[in-house]
């Protein structure tokens, strides 16, 4: 159809899900789970999805999470109802990495674990296409709602062991959310420039936009934040390659919070100075501000991470 | 293909820009032109248009209007490029009212006019739906860039006279505005609505999302927000029906900037309570609060409408 | 000193407390109390104060007071800790309305009291004047700690019975909310009013700051907000007057979170464009703005506000 | 009269101005005029003054000022009125250094000297002193606004050349801004470690405040904004160590935008948890803010810094 996307199109052989689930692979599958899905991956071959979200209920509370992975002889068999599992419209995503709950009576946080599902397994329907603010994003295989109805595989498909599927979880998403905000960065300064560009041409009131203080003040305060934004996740980057995810879990919380607000803040913006353009598919502004809006929720929302911040934030101040 | 819309789907026989058309065609139309458009529309038997935008231009300027209206004879002939031309991708739209310019020499608010141009002429050229964010509006006529190449219609086909088009588009003006602010608030009550329901009914970290007092807090302000915003409202229209569309001048404006920006208010945090369903066509909030950020710009940017205030404001206090 | 003050000089015979306890002791007090009391608190003899609040706990959960009111014979023995107690350094304020805890394991809203202590009692030991910011007030009578230390007075100077101290307060807060509100409309007019004349007559860079795009827009969005205020405040007083206080709580909150912090923006700005004056005692700025943002915690923080509009917003949606 | 004040007790011996003053007189002075003043300033003998805004014009376009510097034979005589000296109080202050046109028709920026002026010198007269929201901070000298009459000094007092007054103005504001926005970091700090001892002791509504979702989002928000601040400070020191003033302009605007409103953001929360003692003398807090707040007008308003950083970022643009 040719319609813009909120997914980024030059985003392509390094996207999420894939790059994800290459990383979670690598670090947690067995020889023959990376032979057999691993290795087509990397090679381009196939594409991947991951499935954790569920329509019914809040699942940035992992506990929340009600499909269920059952053990039945040599077989684990699932059943649950998945939403906004990105990709899987792309009938070249062969493989789902599905999170569900092997044991609900564990510990909080031992119940859930991950296992692998070839999208060809009876049992797997895909239901429909999500929208983000009317995009389908079809052209990057859309955001699929998918129901497993009594899914069956081999035992061997489970990645590492029963009540590992949270802490697979946490381990992809701090990586995870670094890239979204490196990519948010990037639509924020082409944000400012085509906000910049727009101003300087066009002409209202006899004079520039530019020249008006209420629009050197967008611009001023575009760069002010960009620039705090981008020191913020540079640190967190640093963190991440000297003391590790879990040594940069507060740094990767706050630019999960900082960053997509501040990107939507500097797209608002360049798209008011485009009129009905910056809202249409003539400029790369509306669908770049979709993606911003989604990732205030997306992989957590704003209000999860700020909890999580504000005990570590607390405990300082604690016997 | 029954995807939601950024047009609520239950504004049908009372839309714009048929409403406006309306009022424009009751108001400024001699009796023929009447007879031949405005009765056909009344009776619902056709549907109408209205170009005013340009993507050339910062058209929140009217004496930035490119398009001419050069009379030849007995006819007129337009020529010009316009987008955002609601409705006009239904071929049911039989009739477009088109603002050009007769005379850019004249004073700044006397170049305008306005001119009836059947959809069938020849030179009409419709180009492509323009979107707002992802949504392409298509169930109602979508949102149309047109070119006006060489378009020839009789000289009875201008509204009113020559250099009249500035005044006629003030006219409709003040009226859309309230009429979509009216639309605006009914969107946030809906929001307002669903975003208590929601919280209501969701568990995170062991308690309904209802007992957050960061919730509460949205649930509190929201109410605050909307009930401003609807005062401010009521008082508009009640001075509209006293004291006219000229003396509610200022509340026209003042409720062109305060409502759609609250309405986006509401409308962002009830999708946040939604999580991914609040931002896809599952409930109608993500598309509700596509048109209230269009409506920030469309009908001239909240900046024009706070300059013309700040004049107004300011002159209280000079010689 | 002549040093201004967060208290408007204008506010004189109808301040703060004495407004609230004139009325308390109207609708609350024996003959023989209002006689002894109010009488020549009506006829401007003395004055008068209000002790609620306690520097130990937080104030806005009546529940958390510690001030005791304890029966012994035929008198009653007041001890604790009040600050903010405002007009107290004022020789004249002959009279303390004093709230307590006559029965701390009574029903959550059973256990206060209030009771009559003139200043003069033994055991009355004023601390210190309390400051806004900087400001001592101390021209209207200052802001005073006072500890009541074994205070006796006649079992005759409790205000209606014990255990009603709660349902008191209550009564007296809302008129005193709309009143607070109501001059903060003043301040926020008042502010407006500087700022154009200011900006009428400053020049920077070539031109007059009115001419500045950012600055039009203050004074635009200074006039919606100031206008959304003013609405809210008139709905309320009008519901007060039809149907109640208790039918205009909601209401009485809404204004009482809008309101405070509309004036705080509209001045914050106005100060802006005065630069060094605008903080300064050469404008009534300054002191205005100390004034709106001490009510932003004053008589209940906004927070306990939005916690119970919320409950209530929510309660339309449940069983 | 131990009143608190809006500068920090402990910001002692190395206090603006006389930091500032120090670096303009080991940068520009002559050696018989560091002998006679940078020396005894050094040696914590005197104190020093810095006169530039005046109450008259917009300080913030030097191009205003008003205060007239004359030649007369051998001296140099100075008109005009200034205030805001900070300091000036403190008859210790034995020496200011006062801005003025020499020349009110060369270009703009080379019409302004600044001279030394003896406290002593007659035709100096100190007016009163400004406060800053209430606060007088007469501990540290106040700011004075002081007349300067027909004052006469030696031509030799002049520092530097006629016309190099705003090439010093300039080289003294860049480190003056990043010392203010160091400073300010510290009291965004303070205020949150008082924020969080306050709400894990505070209890309302039958739970510690702590524990409200609300006041967790404040704690987040402040680390997450003190942070970003932070290293957008870091990276203007390391700028100004490795590429100087003049490389960093652009970041040493952005901080004095940046810093001083997160800092009024962060003390706004901590003043609200702490209630009637967050504002009054009890705590630093509303001290604190007032400094925070006169800092988004005090050496230049936010406004005329975005102005510039805009005009920055356009050129990247333009031919």
């Amino acid at each position: 159809m040719g319609r813009s996307s909120a997914i980024a199109p030059e985003a392509c052989n390094c996207n999420p899900p894939d790059t994800g689930n290459m990383e979670t692979l690598h670090t947690f599958a067995t020889l023959e789970q990376k032979e057999r899905w691993l290795d087509p991956l990397l090679d381009g071959e196939i594409r991947s999805c991951f499935a954790m979200t569920e329509p019914a209920v809040a699942s940035s509370d992992a506990n929340n999470i009600q499909t269920s992975i059952t053990r039945d002889g040599g077989d684990y068999v699932i059943n649950g109802r998945k939403w906004w599992i990105t990709g899987a419209l792309n009938p070249q995503a062969e493989i789902f990495i599905v999170m569900g709950k092997t044991d609900p009576s564990a510990a909080r946080h031992r119940q859930q674990s991950m296992i692998l599902v070839p999208r060809d397994t009876p049992g797997v329907s895909i239901i429909r296409g999500m929208h983000i603010l009317g995009y389908d994003d079809h052209e990057h295989g859309g955001h699929a709602e998918i129901l497993f109805s009594d899914v069956r595989v081999p035992a061997a498909n489970l990645i590492a062991g029963e009540g590992d599927g949270f802490a697979i979880a946490q381990a992809r998403l701090g990586p995870g959310r670094i890239h979204h905000c490196m990519r948010l960065i990037g639509g924020a300064e082409r944000a400012l420039e085509l906000m910049c560009r727009r101003v300087a041409s066009r002409t209202a009131f006899g004079a520039p936009l530019a020249e008006q203080s209420v629009i050197q003040g967008w611009i001023a305060e575009s760069r002010v934040r960009i620039e705090s934004a981008r020191l913020l996740v540079l640190k967190t980057a640093w963190l991440m390659d000297t003391v590790g995810n879990k040594g940069a879990h507060t740094e990767i919380q706050a630019i999960k919070i900082a960053v997509p607000r501040m990107t939507e803040w500097v797209i608002d913006k360049a798209i008011q100075v485009h009129g009905g353009g910056g809202i249409s598919q003539e400029f790369p502004l509306a669908a770049s501000w979709a993606a911003a809006r989604s990732l205030r929720f997306a992989d957590g929302p704003d209000e999860v991470h700020k909890r999580s911040m504000a005990h570590r934030e607390l405990r300082k101040y604690r016997g």
